[in-house]
């Protein structure tokens, strides 16, 4: 019995109490754990998945290519297969995969909110472009607003387990295409300073907003020197061709230096196969066709390899989140990702439901869970999204970040170490007390090693129903009120905000 | 373009709407999927805990050992450690793992329901002992009966996603223990023909109760010829000794022929230690304590290694079912015991939520999907059970069999292969119609590869609430009353029936 912890022990019941006071300095379950440790695909799966993805981009090749990036990708080695449509060398695929951007930072305003993109760390953010909102008074969707926006930017900015925040909803309220992607804009810049996201919906659009990033760096030039937004984007449309104004956007966004997400939104039985195998292959070569583009037209350049299998319902051809095929697409495509080296985005937690009840939480742990373990680098839609993405919700946005909290907890897995086996300690707890609770071995592990959640009712069933019986969204909803009511960030100095207002049409 | 659909497309429009009016054969999600891919643990790992344990067995060894069975163990090779606890030396443990059963049928009464344990195939069912039900009324919690056991058991005997069950819920409106177990075995006879199983008290009341299932098995003699019950019982008491009572419940199973899930409960921070590797040391060396018990009793004898790591609350002591550290822990435990060659039995779907609710189904998704795809053999507990074990709920019931069908799905996997990769498919779909809907190739996948929930709801948010903004428990409940108002099985003849009257006190 050599067991350190043993002389500690001599310290007494006061010496353990004064231990147990101090503050707890460790989260048990930070964002940016380990994944790989679930591996859908064997490696001769992935090896046949990729083989089929190159002789798609070499033989098949890309459609409706415009003509800028055509010549781009002809000067490059690519070849032009008739009918409009351009083959991408195996060489040339691989010789970019090698070269191609594998961890790079994804800045916050707040530096300490600055992730690294890439290598075998996982991140929960967001994603999404809902054009409904869960009102929190009726139970039922309305149309998304700016306000909302404001409101889910500013809630997410309290919750630690988001990573990032892409703005998750329309504002179906501003109808001009420019004012809405500048009232997107200046609502993340002043609502947050966590790395954020967007989209521009045309080219021309990125340059007057990139000044108002300026105005939120502290001055011109300075967004572009250590950009804190990256804009999501899908220039590749499915089945096998580029879409002329995402390309465009894409341009523009490697002029400022602006990282993209560049998103395969594939739909199975629809725009790919609906064998999870095909559907994987085609994917696959469609966001190498991205990747292809970003490196012939700037080497190197910060991409996320957004490789999103989405999956419809064939009975209806509705797009569905939640289910299973979704669970092991979306973890496969992670792996994949991973096993070419590249900075993995995928989806997860989409729930097709409408309620925050069981199959919300069923499809959104579930789906949450798989593309984690298997090692997604930043997982999409992961918070706040319900109705397989038409809606969000401020109460799924506190429910997601605890599970978040969960999930990273299972993913930091088990540390095992002799101090961690505990031979001894074992042998000391059983021959003394006979029990375990309170001793130094116990008390080590309390804190470092167990997340305690804070929405999740333990209760007993009777403490429960004197309680009101409250469902988890009840409580969720009292706990958005509270941040809503308290957390009013003024990320934007007055200087700041003027000078905004005095160039855009911003919208109170 | 070499692909067999092409010709096959030339049959037209009705030959393909006749094709897909043939009834569908196949389960795309069906129980018995293969599991393993997600790893916890690396094989140092599990090597280190397997160590670990066998030090605990040898040096530490086992208290509190009934004097039947020390005479049995040290016959066997066991030592004494003295001060009245029992060593199991290495070399023991070891050959009895060799030696022990690996895989075994649980008989159905209907042998089409029978399941085979072990290997690498993954079977949810049921386990608990809940004394509270979840009342379809009221929505909140009160004692179980007799009356919720009986329907309980027919209701699960129309969901094919339970493919076993053991006894939910404790008739608490049975005072008398001989009469409990009776009537438990009885409602188990009566309501359906799956695998099945129970706990029995005290070994007094095997006897008596095998007769019982003699009856239903058609004779004297005939149900330990093809044991369609299995036994629940806990030998071992955390921390590392052993249970009087059920020691001897042990003996008198094997004189039966009864199977048996030997499970180790110990909870971490309290019987066992907090860190996850040390918990897992001393659990593995508990189970493999009744593994060497069973088998030095009867070498080969079927026993499922039921290692199942329960977590505390450590701020209050109470159970807690749901949680990141229970999801990675009984994970892990699937691991080690499938990497030790042992059927595994694990816990999961413990929820710790009282409602039915975004809780309930996080807790139970992540749990579920992460013993699956760890690849536990028999995962307990879940279906049906709430408030960490301390409540059973029929809506629960037919909502967790449908998430088994979601995690059977994401368990299967994706099958790789040249057809499945549809090269060809593709290049036709592509440079054909431009789209996948409708082509052979789509067709062949939708009912083979894809499963349709009938429960999850996957309508836009304004059919939803057209149809009253239900959430799963409404839609669930709804399932339970329809099942319940038909599903009346008599599993029993009239004669068997009169048979068991006449010898036990059945309670009605």
């Amino acid at each position: 019995m050599t067991n350190p912890t043993s002389s500690r022990r001599t310290g007494g019941r006061a010496a353990r109490h004064a231990k147990r006071a101090v503050p707890v300095a460790v989260n048990p379950a930070a964002p940016g754990q380990v994944g790989g440790q679930y591996r859908p695909l064997t490696d001769a799966d992935c090896k046949a998945i990729y083989d089929t993805a190159l002789r798609l981009l070499s033989d098949l090749g890309m459609g409706e290519v415009p003509m800028r990036l055509w010549n781009d990708l002809i000067s490059a080695g690519c070849t032009d297969l008739r009918k409009g449509r351009i083959g991408m060398p195996r060489a040339l695929v691989e010789d970019i995969l090698d070269k191609a951007a594998k961890v790079f930072p994804l800045h916050g305003r707040d530096p300490n909110r600055t992730i690294e993109v890439g290598g075998d760390k996982v991140y929960f953010g967001t994603g999404g472009a809902a054009v409904n909102t869960l009102d929190r008074e009726t139970g039922l969707y309305r149309p998304s607003t700016l306000q909302d926006l404001h409101d889910f930017t500013r809630l997410q900015d309290a919750l630690d387990n988001v990573a990032w925040f892409t703005r998750c909803c329309i504002a179906t309220d501003v109808p001009d295409m420019h004012d809405l992607d500048v009232n997107t804009a200046y609502a993340l810049m002043r609502g947050t300073t966590k790395p954020v996201a967007t989209a521009f919906t045309i080219a021309e659009h990125v340059d007057p907003i990139v000044h108002l990033f300026d105005i939120a760096a502290g001055g011109e030039g300075e967004f572009s020197k250590r950009p804190f937004v990256k804009t999501h984007i899908s220039p590749v449309i499915s089945p096998m061709r580029f879409g002329e104004d995402a390309v465009e956007v894409v341009y523009k966004c490697i002029e400022h230096n602006i990282p993209m997400s560049c998103i395969t939104a594939a739909q199975a039985g629809a725009t790919a196969p609906a064998t999870l195998a095909g559907f994987l292959a085609q994917s696959l070569a469609e966001t190498l066709a991205s990747l292809v583009m970003v490196n012939v037209i700037s080497p190197g350049f910060p991409m996320v390899f957004s490789n999103w299998p989405l999956v419809i319902d064939l009975r209806s051809g509705a797009f569905a989140g939640g289910g299973g095929e979704t669970t092991v697409l979306n973890a496969a495509s992670a792996q994949l990702s991973n096993w070419l080296g590249l900075p993995s985005g995928v989806a997860a937690s989409m729930t097709d439901a409408k309620a925050l009840d069981a199959q919300y939480g069923v499809e959104k742990g579930m789906t949450s869970l798989a593309a984690a373990l298997a090692g997604g680098n930043l997982i999409y839609e992961s918070s706040g999204m319900t109705a397989a993405l038409l809606g969000a919700s401020f109460e799924a946005f506190v429910l997601d970040d605890e599970m978040h909290a969960m999930t990273y907890r299972a993913l930091r897995g088990i540390e095992v170490s002799d101090e961690n086996l505990g031979f001894d300690a074992i042998c000391a707890s059983i021959l003394g007390d006979g029990h375990f609770l309170g001793s130094e071995h116990t008390y080590a592990a309390m804190e470092r090693d167990y997340h305690y959640p804070s929405l999740a009712d333990r209760e007993q069933p009777k403490t429960w129903a004197d309680g009101g019986a409250q469902s988890a969204a009840d409580r969720a909803k009292q706990r958005v009120d509270d941040i809503l009511n308290t957390h009013n960030p003024a990320h934007l100095s007055a200087k700041q905000d003027a000078e905004i207002r005095a160039v855009f049409n911003i919208i109170d």
